[in-house]
This record gives C-alpha cells, sequence and structure tokens, in this order.
C-alpha cells in the first residue's frame, strides 16, 4: 500500500476525504493540527476518526496561531456569527493561511514519509467565502510543492488531492455514507461545547444540517 | 512606514535581510519559528538581532516539528556532517518544507498585521542543495500566496522579497557589513553549544567562515 497523508479536522468534510483514501488503496497517515481553535474537542473527534477508519498513524502538531488572532475561530475576544450563512465577502471564521500552513506541514511529513500524496479536504461550494478553498489555490499549492522538496530533484511528483473541492454537501454526505463513515464520530460546529454538541446556528451547522436534509441521510450530530 | 514581516533565524542571512527591509524604509514585523532545531541559541540571537536593527516587533511560534525527524537539524539520532561542504545531492541537514512552512506562518501573520511584504534570507548560491532555496521555489510561492489570501480576492499583491538569493556570502557579509550589521549577535552553526560558539566545522560553519574571509571582514565569531 503507498503511504498518503490525510489532513484531519475532526469535520464531516475531512472524514469523507480519509474514506475515499482508503478507498483507494492508500495507507493512511492523518495529521490534525492544534492551532488554538476555540475546542479541542475537534481534536478528540479526528483522533476518533482515524481509529475507526483503520487509519496507520495519526498525529497532532501543536502550533500557537492563535497569538496571531485575525480570526473568530483563534481569538476569543471575536464572536461566531450565528446568525446565517452571509453571501458574499471573507467570513470572519477565515483563518488566515490556515491551508497554506496545513498542506505545508503535511508536505513535510510527506517528505520523511516517502509519501507523494496528499489528501485535504477542501471544498469550493459552501465556503466559496475563504480564498484557500479555491481549485486554482490548490493548483498552485501543488506547482509550489514540487518545486519545495526532495519530489522536484528526484523526479517523482507530489500530488496533492483535493476530493471534495466542487462536490456539495449533500454529495459529500452521500459519497461518505455509502462509505460507511460514521458521521455520528465528527464534530463541525465552530463552536461545540465540551461535551461535543453543536450550536446548531454557526454557519458550520447550518451548511452540515442543510447537508444531511438534502442528501436525505439520517443527522445523527448531537444538538445541545 | 509599510509594515513588512521578516523571518528572523539568528544566523547570518536573515541578520542581512532585516537590515535591507530597514534601508527600504518598512517596519519590521520579525517572525522566528521555534521548529525543534538543535540549540535554542539561534533563537536568543534572533531576539537580540532584531533589537539591535530597531525591529518593530519580535515573535516566536512554536512547532513540534522534531516529531516527523527526517533531518540532522531536527532529528538527534543523526550527526550533523563536519567533513566538508558536499558538492551534490541534498544535505541531511535539510528540514522538510522549512521554507514552506515558514513563509507560510509569515504570510499568516502578514495577513493579519495587513503587511503585503514578506522578507526571508533563502540563497541559492551556497545552499544549492536545498530544493527550497530555488529562485522558481520563490516564484511558485508568491504565486500560491496570491491565491490563498485575502490579498488575491482584495485585489492588492503580495510580494516574497528574497533579495539574497543571487548572492555569495561575501556579497551578504559587505551588504551587512555597509548597513552596520553587526554580525557578532548572530549564530550560524548547526551545532552551536550552551554559550553560543560556533563548531567551526559543519557546512554552515565553513560557508560562513570563508565568506568574511572573501569580504576582507573581520569574523567577529565565537569558536569554542
Amino acid at each position: 500500500m503507498k503511504p498518503a497523508v490525510i489532513l484531519l479536522s475532526g469535520g464531516l468534510d475531512s472524514a469523507t476525504v480519509l474514506a475515499m483514501a482508503r478507498e483507494q488503496g492508500f495507507a493512511c497517515h492523518c495529521l490534525s493540527v492544534d492551532y488554538g481553535q476555540r475546542h479541542s474537542t475537534e481534536l478528540a473527534a479526528a483522533r476518533r476518526v482515524a481509529a475507526a477508519q483503520g487509519a496507520r498513524e495519526f498525529r497532532v502538531l501543536h502550533l500557537d496561531m492563535n497569538q496571531f488572532g485575525g480570526s473568530a475561530l483563534t481569538d476569543m475576544g471575536l464572536t461566531v456569527p450565528t446568525g446565517g450563512v452571509a453571501t458574499s465577502g471573507i467570513p470572519i471564521t477565515y483563518v488566515p493561511a490556515r491551508n497554506t500552513i496545513m498542506l505545508a506541514l503535511a508536505m513535510g511529513w510527506a517528505e520523511v514519509l516517502g509519501a507523494d500524496d496528499l489528501f485535504v479536504g477542501v471544498n469550493a461550494v459552501d465556503y466559496s467565502g475563504y480564498p484557500d478553498c479555491r481549485p486554482e489555490f490548490i493548483r498552485a499549492f501543488e506547482t509550489m510543492a514540487n518545486l519545495a522538496t526532495r519530489a522536484g530533484v528526484e523526479g517523482h511528483r507530489l500530488h496533492i488531492h483535493a476530493p471534495l473541492i466542487d462536490m456539495t454537501k449533500a454529495q459529500i454526505i452521500e459519497t461518505g455514507h455509502r462509505l460507511g463513515v460514521d458521521y455520528g464520530l465528527t464534530i463541525s460546529c465552530y463552536q461545540a461545547d465540551d461535551q461535543g454538541r453543536a450550536c446548531g446556528l454557526c454557519d458550520s451547522c447550518r451548511l452540515r444540517r442543510a447537508g444531511f436534509e438534502a442528501a436525505g441521510v439520517a443527522d445523527p450530530t448531537p444538538y445541545r
């Protein structure tokens, strides 16, 4: 089995990506980044998801990005919006450079493992306001990655897989449901409580709930 | 004064870059990354360099990259070579994805600061064996950065400045000397001791010493 590095957040999207990578026959080395997000229950969720899907390995990197602030997810002085999903502009839940940083960390681990494949659950449809969720960002990162690492020098290529990029939330849930993903283990809420219960009101909860409805799959999310 | 983020390692190159950014009139926000490198004296050196040059701010981010290993700089089970600078291949002191990770972290801070300028002391001449010190890597990172962040959406551009990229070590030292850089504050050695004294034998020491000789500048490095 070829090794691959999978970025795992504990949420619905990356749990689906892990199942897709496993279906493609990769030995999955899962990476979560503790970057000072509002709650650590999502790291516990990531660990559960990795174990439930038979990942080869699960690691957490710690990075004190919250000293920079600038996002409602890392700055406790800012409030997570709960009034409904905005249709224009960059949401305050955008974490500056998050996907670039996470992909860079995954790339470093991949190089040590000798893995040429990275999987990330970015999605351009639901999160159109995040600049680092666009297909052109993923393509530019892949180009850069092949110049940054041994791969470019040694004549093999790194591949950044973003299999959800054009999928709707309903399509993602249908795919994971078919592959046996237990979404009850995942947490998407931006402000889950200590027991991992979701608020039901933040953008992430709204998109997730609507996705289960559109997919016709029972929503296993514990709401508080 | 426009803000800029400067990656500062405590070494000779990045101390020179800071002086060049200051000369161009930037308010300099300096970032060091504690990624599990062999010694922390270089972080202390970075702090001294930032203070001596009147940086606006100095921050250290902590990142436990040493759990990945794969480099003699982060894996205590590997030995730093001291037999002379190899002329081909990727040195074992190469840290996988290091420059990508550091630039990504700098980019995140720049976005929060509202800075469009990042400075990094990569150099293609002396370190030709490191894939992430090549000009084409810097250009690809800049392209990616402008897709990853608010800049690309809001119509301004991020610039990655790598002013040393084509300079020899002697040219770098001449430039810094002219700008008043106190190289006695810097540490380049891959295995400096607790007092910051250099081994004189690793690649970094050899390149640095030869640079001072070629520049005709007195070498202030404390050797043990």
